[in-house]
């Protein structure tokens, strides 16, 4: 290549650089006059009392909303100045002229949404988050996969939203007395298969009573082993069929396993959720109370000890809901909208 | 009323109180035998390796199962026992004994309904808070109100959801930025009818400016100002118009003055939201992460002293969204199907 087609070549590019450069910024100057021309008629139509979103010399406001569309150092500067012109609009009484000045509003949402920086949005999804949560599923019809894990505060009737939940989807549902006797079938049948091993022990200097239990536990401490049993048999159980799931840091285990499910956090305000343990159990307020934050703070030490997550936290789940704000039956309905099953 | 017939309604109320007891012991009795039976045939028919629910004798399986029904001292030990035999029966291959059994399993959940305590079901179900979450109206087509209050952590796109959300409901939409600016015109408003007043001063030891400012602030200082200021603009707009509302403790400030209404908190893991600032401001991880955490601990501060609630705490909104799960398109989805407008 001659030295005379490297300049060229330079030439032209620094050409293109100008010219997309200068394009930019005309681009930002006629969009600021669209939005600046919008802001003027609307007030003008609606003779508002909070008066229009420019005021002061015009070609000043038009160099300030240009250069903010060009150079956008804050997306939601932009974005906020534009709603303001759209507030404003909507307020419009009369019809023909509300349509007609919202069709411009959005054909200027329109424009930015084209810009190379928009407002400035970047998305927050987290791709190894929403690929696991079947509640995105609805997109892909394929896969009919639903493990619903529910954690809940005492007293929230998460675990009655969660068993009608089971019944209206009609999928298993798994609670910690049930988790309690799956434990107890698997470690009798861990036991059985080290029976049938007939191991001699007889010449070692070991107890055979330790020798199983050790077996059954991995060699754990009994509280870990259970732990570890019952995330064995939750991904057994993820493995074959679909179901709810109450508690047992069932959200983090599947996540860490990679299997697809959503994780909804469901408490109340404590006052109600008192009340209502109180009247459950025909105990003192007080009481109900004392019950309640104890068996909370067992719950949160367990989650903290095998997830070193903190629970209740709302960025640990999917989706958290106040169950106070919709009662048991809403509370059901409305995750069935979430998981798009409501039709 | 003469002693035999004082005598005559004691024994009438006794044997109503016995025969009462006596059919609920019945009662209790004969569905623990529907239950041990279904059971019984589940495990027959599923030929299980997990075993039947019920072992050992039956008389005292019974017995122990209508006990429980009857005393009912914690519903949800009823219900794991329950559930476990519905799990077992969606097991069974065989099509017809399937639909057969969980006739069966649903006949008896239908029964234990209808128990006076059922499986010691309360309603969690706060009518204060419920009668003001819009999300429920619904089943009201008479009122259409749609007031949305976002609040978000910083990075959590909160801002984006909540304007793309307006923008798709045709809402209002409000942030600080538009607030601030509200606020600044609500004092212009007060500082001409200050002056319209044209109170002469001069012969008072007062500073007209001070006396200005005194009337603008409601005497209180400017920050809390501020705050009395943005509630009362909220209030003013909850009167004339739908819109959705970004921080500013909108959700409390509504609550308190029974305005109709959705909360919806919106977070993210902190990773993620230090990574989206990251990109968004072109800063490195480790000043994103720095900012995010300032700009929350001053938000919830706020939160804290003009609410005296915790900012954050899922118990005190009627929703949280996880945004990291669902990306700002589907969150925007997510929250049309709570309330209702997906459609």
């Amino acid at each position: 290549m001659s030295d005379n087609n490297i300049n060229n070549i330079d030439n032209s590019i620094n050409n293109e650089n100008k010219s997309s450069n200068y394009d930019a910024k005309t681009i930002a100057y006629n969009l600021a006059k669209k939005i600046y021309e919008l802001d003027s008629n609307v007030y003008e139509s609606v003779g508002s009392e909070l008066g229009r979103v420019f005021i002061g010399d015009a070609d000043k406001c038009l160099d300030k909303l240009s250069a903010l569309i060009y150079t956008n150092p804050h997306g939601y500067l932009l974005r906020s100045e534009v709603a303001l012109v759209g507030n404003m609009a909507r307020t419009i009484k009369d019809k023909e002229a509300k349509s007609k000045f919202m069709r411009q509003y959005n054909d200027i949402l329109n424009e930015i949404a084209e810009l190379p920086h928009g407002f400035g949005s970047v998305d927050i999804l987290d791709t190894s988050i929403s690929e696991l949560n079947v509640s995105n599923f609805h997109r892909n019809n394929n896969d009919n996969r639903m493990i619903i894990c529910i954690s809940r505060t005492e007293g929230s009737a998460g675990t009655d939203i969660g068993f009608a939940l089971a019944d209206k989807l009609r999928l298993n549902y798994y609670d910690a007395e049930i988790f309690k006797d799956l434990v107890i079938r698997k470690d009798a049948e861990k036991d059985a298969r080290w029976k049938s091993k007939k191991i001699d022990l007889s010449h070692e200097m070991i107890n055979p009573e330790k020798a199983r239990r050790f077996s059954r536990n991995h060699g754990l401490p009994a509280n870990d082993a259970a732990f570890f049993n019952e995330s064995e048999i939750l991904r057994e159980l993820a493995e074959k069929e679909d179901f709810i799931v109450i508690g047992r840091c069932a959200d983090v285990i599947l996540k860490n396993n990679n299997i697809p499910h959503v994780s909804v956090f469901i408490t109340a305000p404590v006052q109600q959720r008192a009340r209502r343990i109180m009247e459950l159990e025909k105990i003192p307020y007080s009481k109900a109370l004392k019950r309640l934050v104890k068996l909370d703070k067992k719950r949160e030490r367990y989650y903290k000890f095998y997830t070193n997550n903190i629970w209740g936290q709302a960025y640990n789940y999917d989706l958290c809901i106040n169950s106070a704000s919709y009662g048991i039956d809403e509370a059901v309905n409305l995750i069935l909208r979430v998981i798009n099953r409501d039709k």
